[in-house]
Formats: structure tokens, sequence, C-alpha cells
């Protein structure tokens, strides 16, 4: 096997191991292998989380012989970080244990942690960029997108019938969607930093907005409000998303979304860009919107969405409760195409999953 | 080979052959084998449409001596009919050439038809029923629906963005859905005996009606009306829909719909059984709905539809032009549950095909 052909091997592990790491909080997921001159696994490490150590110092300290490091190739998803944070910097950090090639996939777009590949060839390692960045920028999307951008990546999600609507006329909206749905769902809520939701919907539904494992899941949205304030603390994901509302009606201090074991911020104002200029500068990466569909119109229409999650179900309601109401769109040649990414069969209901900007450039 | 799989096989080949006649029309799809004793093929049939030779009698007009049939096992899709229409009875053609088994998938409901499996047993034949039924009843679902119910079967059609829109706030919707959806709605419109719309789509959108290629269906639809209707001539698919037009607004004169080939038929009515009682006195068997969304909701309301259709474009539209208008369904309880049979991806679009029904009892 050629030492390329070993570097991408590599490469694809070091995703794997990364993808191990939480989706949520301030820093990427990032995978790191360490391999011999000959091309031998030495050592593997992943990012578990803000405060715990990054990928790189992670895979050193699981070498059995910290010499070994001398002459070695490390293999990163994510170029070597040049900050100070909770931990010294990773470019230090191998400089030091006298690696002699650095090969990673994505640069770092942060503005207080790029400069590691610079810092790392003015002392003298082979360093290479873009060995798999494809799929690594695919994989940690999310976060770099909100890094780039400098908000939350935003992930407007809502569950319709097949024609669009997310309620019947009288309001009632329990189910449309099925069990696997359901649990797809807070699966993906855990995945984030924050779930919004809109004041209409908090009065109207009074959402718990934790997330659940799929059996209390059930019962939690379920039971009556007492019970469900109980049901809510059982079952609960370990990581949950910290429950935000935004509108200017009251939320009553009853309101389910205050028992969240995360403290719930409102936010009195229809300013969404003000909102996630506020959620970023407190940490926040990526936010789940969830409804109602005034919120999540609105920020359709602001252009302030990365990924659009729909379940549909395999049912008709018609009437007026759409799922998305207006979104300023006047005439066809305004319409706001986006890119299907997946399609898949969760139970009975179909999940898209789509992203804004036409697939590719056609002559209509 | 044992003789149950020779027999399993040539129904998977006779439910081929079947497939290889016309969708549309009067008749069904039906396909034949003949097996010598050996269990070696000695004929294949099928039927091409009215007019021309059942399948049995096609089969029993391949052999390459007519001796051949004595004592042979005739497989077929469907029960051999009994009635003498424009070709004699296949049941009697069986008899005559000395068949001595006969195994058939799915029993004939037609009125006039049945009963020829009863007229063969009696002659002496070996006749069994439901082999390769399942199958089979699904590839002609449509022409069983229709003989069963006494009414054409009921394709609903619509094209829609992601949230359900059919068109943009000005009523403009060239194009939501890209090429190869289209082209597929016109293969799908080939294969039905009529296409129907309301008078509002015609008044709005003046449609050809017509099934066409793909890159004549393009400059059909986008050319200006005069251009429109030299090109709805060039590059007509083999078998057009008869176009029917339902409601109470007048049809001018210079519309294009009286420019198919085909000559239209207005029912100035709300009463969709009685338009469908009245096509299916006139032998048609299937109908595709196209629209608009009125005519859409309405053949949903009343109950009045086999299959959905839906192509939907990943695209956001918003506002208050949707798919379907109002259905009755006033709470959730009422939502008119389907089953999706299949979820493709064309293109950039994905076409979903549901049937009414939930797909399995569920305790929600």
């Amino acid at each position: 096997m050629n030492a390329r052909t070993t570097e991408n091997d590599a490469m694809t592990r070091a995703l794997e191991l990364a993808l191990r790491g939480p989706r949520h909080g301030v820093n990427p997921q990032v995978g790191c292998v360490l391999l011999s001159p000959e091309g031998e696994v030495l050592a593997e490490g992943w990012h578990r989380g803000a405060g715990t150590a990054h990928a790189e110092v992670a895979a050193l300290s699981a070498l059995a012989d910290p010499e070994f490091a001398r002459g070695a190739t490390a293999v990163v998803t994510l170029e070597p970080c040049n900050h100070l944070g909770r931990t010294g910097p990773c470019s230090v950090a191998l400089i030091e244990a006298g690696v002699a090639r650095v090969v990673y996939a994505v640069a770092d777009p942060g503005e207080r942690s790029h400069g590691g590949a610079e810092r790392m060839r003015e002392a003298g390692i082979d360093v290479e960029q873009g060995l798999g960045a494809p799929a690594v920028e695919e994989a940690i999307r999310p976060w770099l997108t909100s890094v780039r951008l400098h908000r939350p990546f935003v992930t407007v999600k809502w569950a319709s019938s097949l024609d669009g609507r997310a309620a019947a006329a009288d309001g009632t909206s329990q189910w449309i969607t099925g069990p696997a749905a359901r649990a797809d769902v807070h699966l993906r809520r855990a995945d984030a930093d924050a779930i919004v939701v809109g004041t209409g919907t908090v009065l109207a539904d009074d959402p718990a907005l934790t997330a659940r494992t799929a059996g209390t899941a059930e019962q939690a949205a379920a039971g009556p409000a007492g019970a469900a304030r109980t049901d809510s603390v059982d079952g609960l994901l370990p990581h949950q998303p910290a429950p935000v509302v935004i509108g200017n009606r009251a939320v009553p201090a009853t309101a389910r979304v205050h028992a969240h074991p995360v403290p719930a911020r409102v936010f009195a104002t229809h300013d969404l860009a003000a909102v996630l200029d506020e959620l970023y500068a407190d940490e926040v990466r990526s936010v789940f919107v969830e409804g109602g569909p005034t919120l999540a119109s609105a920020f359709v229409a602001a252009g302030l969405v990365d990924e659009v999650l729909v379940y549909l179900a395999p049912t008709l309601i018609g009437g007026p409760r759409t799922a998305l109401t207006d979104l300023g769109v006047g005439t066809i040649g305004e319409q706001l195409r986006l890119t299907v990414t997946d399609v898949t069969r969760l139970g009975d209901d179909i999940r898209i999953v789509a992203r804004p900007g036409a697939s590719a450039p056609t002559k209509e």
C-alpha cells in the first residue's frame, strides 16, 4: 500500500472518529490518526466536547510511548488550531511532539484559531491541506457555516401533510407524522445548541422543547400538562438544546418551557438577525427552528436558513393551516430554490432534507 | 425443476408479457404462457389492445403446430374470459384447443366476461386460481378497480413546491418542477383514457392536454398559443387521453383544448360522480385529474380518488395558491390517510405515489 492510500484511509478513519464527538456546542467535531513513517496507525483521537482535549492532543496522549510521535504523520480532519483555548494550541503540541508531517482536510475558519498550518510550516513540518475535504466539509457543515457567517447554523423544521398543512382547520395537529419521524426529530433537537419557537406556538401548544427518547417523547406530548412536566424529566436525551422563544406575546409563567432543564430565553422582537447575533455571542452555533408557521416563514423570508428539514406524512388535510405562510414570493421567478440532499422514508412518513440554492444552473 | 416452480416462472413471464400491452383502454393488460406437459414453453401471447386477439388466443396462434396445445397448461394472468366480445371467449378457445390445465392469477370481475373458469372446469379442464395474484392485482389495479367500482380509476396529480404551493401569488407556475418530472407526467397522461381539468384551469392556463414527448412538451407549453397549437401536433405520444373539462364557466371556442386530436368533452356540472358514470358508460376506464386545485380538492373531498401522484419540487413559494384547497377536514382525526407506494427522485424533484387508506392499523 502506498503512502497516499494509507493517508486516504487514515482520513476516512479520522472522519469516523470525529463523528463520535458531539455535534452541538462551540467546538467542531474533529478526528485525528497518527501514522508511523511506515504508515502504521500509532494512535487515534477525537474531540469529545468543550473543555476536553482536542483531537490531536487526544491522539498524542493515546501513544504507547510519546517518543513514537517523532517523525510521525498526523492525519486530521480540521486544521490544527493555533489559539490558546481551554487547551493549548494543537499546532504547538504537534511541533513539540516531533511530528514530521501533518495532513488536514479543511482549513480552520476561526478568527482566533486559524494559522496553525502556517505556524507548523515555520517549525519545519511538512503540511498539506485538502485531503478528503469534500466529505469533511459536508460532515461539519453546521459548524463551518456558523463560524464563517458569524451566526448560528439555522435548521428550519416542519412536519406537514402531503399537501403542506401543519394542522387541521381547528388547529389540532396530533398526530400528523408517525412515531419514527417524531423520534428522529428528538434526535435532531439533541444535535442543536438551541431550539427556537414563536410565542404563538408556546401559547397554542405549550411544548416542552426537550429532546427525549422515543417512548417518553410520546408520553410527554400526549399527557396532560401536569403529568407531562414530570414525564419530561424522565427519558431526556443527554444533551438538551436551550429553549428560545421569539415574539412579542407574553409567555405565561406556567408554560412548560419554563420547566426545561436549561433556562428559557425569551426575545420580545421580530428582528431575527439580532436574535441570532445575540445567540452567537453566547456561543450558540446551531439552532433548530420548530415553528410555528409564522416564525418558520420569517426565517425563510429573511434568508436566514441553512437547512430545511421536512417530515411529510401520507395524509391530506387541506384548509388554511399551511406549514409555511407567506414568504414574499410574488411571482414564480422569485420562488426560493433549494437542493435536496436526502430523501428517507421513516415509517409511513418521508423525511426530506434540503438546503438553499438551486442544485445546478438550468436553462429555464 | 418441479412443476410448481415452472408454473411460477411462467406466471412471472406472463405478467411481463401483459405489461407490453397498453395500460389505457377498456381491456386489461393480460399475458399468457403455454407450457408442454414436460414444462417447456410452447408459446407466449399478450393482449395488444381493444380489437386485437386476447392473450390466450394470441398464444394459441403462436404455436408452431395447433396440436401442441393438446394436454398443455395455459398460465395466464387473468381468468380467461367467457363473453363474446370482438373476439370469441377465451375459455372456449382453450377448451377447443385441447388444453388440459389452466392456471390464472386473478379472477375476472367483469359482469359479462366472468365465468370462464367455471365453463372450463365443466369441460374437464384442471383449473387453478391465485398463483402470482398479488403482483398481478397490483399491476392491473386501475383496470380491476374500474370494473369493480363501475367508474373510471381516478388519479389525481399535482405538482407543488415543498411547502405545497402550485403557483406563486400572481398565479404564475412555469416552472416549479423540472424537465424529468414534466416528461414523466406526459408518459402517465398517455396511460390514461381521459385527462380531466376544471374550467378555471382552461381559462387561466389554456392547456393543450395532449401527451407529448419530452422536448415538444416543453415547446408546446412555453410557446405562445398560436405556435403551441402547431407544436402540439408534433411530438404527440401514440395514445392521446380524451380531454375532459368540468365546471360551469364557459370554455372559449379558441381554447387550445379544442385543438386536441380527440374531441373535448365539457361537463357543465359539479357532480363528479355523475361525470364519472357517464365516462364509464363511454368505456373510459381511467382518468388523470390534472387540476386545478379546486377540482383536485373536489375529487379528494368526494372520496373519488384511487391514486395520488405528487411531484414535489425543491422550492419554497408560500402564499395563497396551495395545490389543494379545502377538503372538509375540520379536525385532525378527520385527515385523509394515504399509503405511500413509491417515492422516486426525478431530476431535482421527488415523485410520490400514494393511495387512499392508512398503511396499517396504529394505536394512535
